[in-house]
């Protein structure tokens, strides 16, 4: 049945944030609600007017024969430093500081509600960048993984540190703890991600960044290319295997003046859409 | 500033479908969009009528000082029979049977398109209950549960079998696998579950149920109430440790006949929403 351009409105912005960078032809729209293509160009443009204003993300329209739209799913500035400013007071509690300066963040990591925008805000920093597949290490990267993943509209895989009878032919690396210096194993099923991927690679806390530098081996063993690495937090580390990753927060426990948290913004800010 | 109708209707219909199942008041869209309250109250039936319309989900208005609009989501035995048809043909393929007759369902699992019907489907069956938390076991139920906790904007929990540095004070139960009869042990990490919450179990696939079973034992150590259990797949076993269980697919592997894997719809049907 034909219908009306409020009822478009509503079920296209929904079709459209649950189907992040993918390209939707006009056609298929005009389809699915039997209305001309000038109509849903039409609805289209107040759907991007009210996601610019509320800063949902953006919606590029690409034109010619095998054109559509495509929605990005992004974060503002703006809204980027007030999410991470409460993340800041969230995790300053002294109370989450563990044996040996570890700092206790499951809870936060099991948080839809904090989930969803920190995978946004993440995402909001490889804007232009085409993402395959998202990588973790099992088990606490996993949430944040699926988070960004959602975001990107792609599959995610799980590297593990043992080779369970329910995955079947693994590619396995070895790799130096960045802290320990000692030498570990990582595995990703054969089957989970595709030769030649596009990869981002996504972890919760990264201290030294061995396992990080472990899954780069690997993306590399499945002929992949690295776009980029995020994590939810960094620590102090006296010795850093890589550089080039974002971090929503920094943290440091046990400092030498007695204090025993202090959590600040990390390295994201410079890289987000304005 | 003040907003159109056709601007409101695009954000509100993008703030429910991110707030599922939290009692939202009139005037908080009214202050949202410097709008009347009965304003607000028809752009509400124009969503309720397209969520109907679509199958998106139940919009619940509740009356009085106190009241608002809730959005539950939801999928209708329609879109359910279908989506679990799907699954089922992708499942059946025989290069997915592992020696032991473990079945691979790693790939599907790490799919967001996969995933989001799958926890709409799952919370589908729990549109009247109250829950306050999701569980899961490490490392494979995560997937499912954090799908499931974002259509019921509640936190999950994830539960171990061995304790990490990083999770703190933990509470620990053992339990006896149904297929093997060995004495194991899991535990969570006691800030991560309040006590006294009402918990619903999710895990990926069952076989016997003694996973499962120890989570239930790990509620009751938190003085919880297992509203529910679902997973994804149930396999055969000689041995059924529990009954009360949902299940989207129904896997066997090495038949009598030789046949290598079948797969058939699980047993959620009854209990979904018409």
């Amino acid at each position: 049945m034909k219908t009306r351009r409020s009822d478009r409105l509503v079920d296209m912005a929904r079709y459209l944030l649950e189907h992040p960078r993918q390209l939707i032809s006009l056609s298929f729209f005009a389809q699915r609600y039997e209305s001309a293509k000038s109509s849903i160009s039409e609805d289209l443009s107040i759907i991007k007017r009210t996601f610019d204003e509320r800063g949902t993300g953006l919606l590029h329209t690409v034109p010619g024969a095998a054109g559509g739209v495509r929605f990005i799913s992004a974060m503002s500035q703006a809204e980027a430093q007030e999410f991470v400013a409460g993340l800041c007071t969230m995790v300053a509690d002294e109370t989450r500081v563990l044996p040996g300066g570890y700092v206790y963040l499951s809870d936060i990591l099991g948080r839809p509600d904090i989930l969803r925008p920190a995978g946004r805000l993440i995402t909001s920093q490889y804007l232009d960048c085409e993402i395959d597949a998202v990588m973790t290490a099992a088990t606490k990267g996993i949430p944040l993984a699926q988070a960004v993943a959602e975001e990107l509209n792609v599959p995610f895989v799980i590297v593990r540190d043992d080779a369970k009878v329910t995955e079947g032919p693994m590619v396995s690396v070895n790799y130096l703890t960045g802290s320990s210096k000692r030498v570990e194993k990582m595995a990703l099923s054969r089957r989970s991600l595709k030769p030649g991927a596009r990869v981002l690679i996504v972890d919760d806390f990264m201290k030294a960044g061995g396992t990080i530098q472990g899954m780069q081996t690997l993306v590399h063993e499945f002929d992949g290319t690295v776009v980029g690495t995020a994590v939810f937090a960094e620590g102090r580390s006296t010795v850093r295997l890589l550089d080039n990753f974002t971090s929503l927060l920094h943290v440091e426990t046990n400092l030498a003046n007695g204090e025993p948290i202090r959590v600040n913004p990390g390295n994201f800010e410079q890289e987000i859409y304005q």
